[in-house]
């Protein structure tokens, strides 16, 4: 099975080793099978190894398209979409990142190129990366409260509560003076 | 030795069940000396537990300490430098908070008692829990950037650097509009 052969050839080679080909041969499939149904070699580990349930870049396209006014907003809300329908993933997620250098090697792959990349093009600044890494650790913060540690009043908030408080954070890191003191 | 009596004891009886006297008895101790090395139960867990190379009160106390204002600032530096002194702590707390229940629940437990109940305190709103809760949301998600899927330019960026784009951030939740749109 594809997702098998997959987990298989991550384990022996690591994340920057393994290739789609490598991967399409353990499979006995053709490997533009594999960019075809998974996007390449980032969205084929998230459902492999880090068994996500969803395509995160998938979230992230929707979210992207629009304005960059309002980003920060549908940043937050397509993010808690995303996770609210997948509570447990999200925990599990967190702890494959933490355990082993693997995971962690290709979750930071997969956040760098598949998240915060198309959030770097659409900001378009000097120092996007700064601001688009300033709003995935946000958003994981969000995560971490509310699927893993689960704190209240965070786990009950409904979505519009957490937009409320949080698109504008989001939004300032994205368009905002980030370099001026407090 | 105390620490190993506490490991027993929370894994025999969970972190709620689990008392500073029966903790005390089994290492033979006065149960007001684990009071007085420790703190109480929660600072107790942290170091047995989640092994954790700091009393995490003790820092909050200090960026508590001082006027409402500025203190998203104070917390940002005080949780980066307790934080940037023990960079693999961190990676092991997150492992172990969503690994095993016991874990989570004492994590939960000592974040909402030793870190958010004196900011809550501080704030004095009606709406001062989800304040406190939104601040520990972003530190979280600072230290998961910095320290566990380690994404640059946040690993290299000075604490000046982010106490600029983060601080800001912390001090709104204190004491901004949080219900606002965007």
């Amino acid at each position: 099975m594809l997702l098998d052969a997959a987990r298989e050839v991550f384990a022996e080679s690591g994340f920057d080793g393994a290739t789609v080909r490598a991967i399409a041969a353990r499979a006995s499939v053709d490997p533009s099978m594999i960019n075809h149904w998974f996007g390449g070699k980032q969205n084929l580990f998230a459902q492999a190894v880090l068994r996500l349930p969803f395509q995160p870049g998938d979230f992230v396209a929707t979210a992207v398209a629009g304005p960059l006014d309002g980003l920060g907003d549908r940043l937050l809300r397509t993010f808690l979409s995303a996770w609210d329908s997948h509570p447990n993933a999200f925990p599990a997620l967190v702890r494959g990142a933490a355990s082993h250098e693997l995971a962690t090697e290709g979750f930071r792959d997969l956040v760098t190129s598949t998240i915060l990349g198309p959030i770097t093009e659409q900001v378009s600044a000097d120092d996007a990366g700064l601001r688009a890494t300033l709003c995935g650790a946000q958003l994981v913060g969000v995560g971490m409260a509310r699927y893993v540690i689960r704190l209240e009043p965070i786990v009950s908030a409904t979505p519009d509560v957490l937009a409320d408080a949080v698109a504008p954070t989001l939004q300032r890191y994205l368009t905002g003076d980030i370099s001026a003191g407090v």
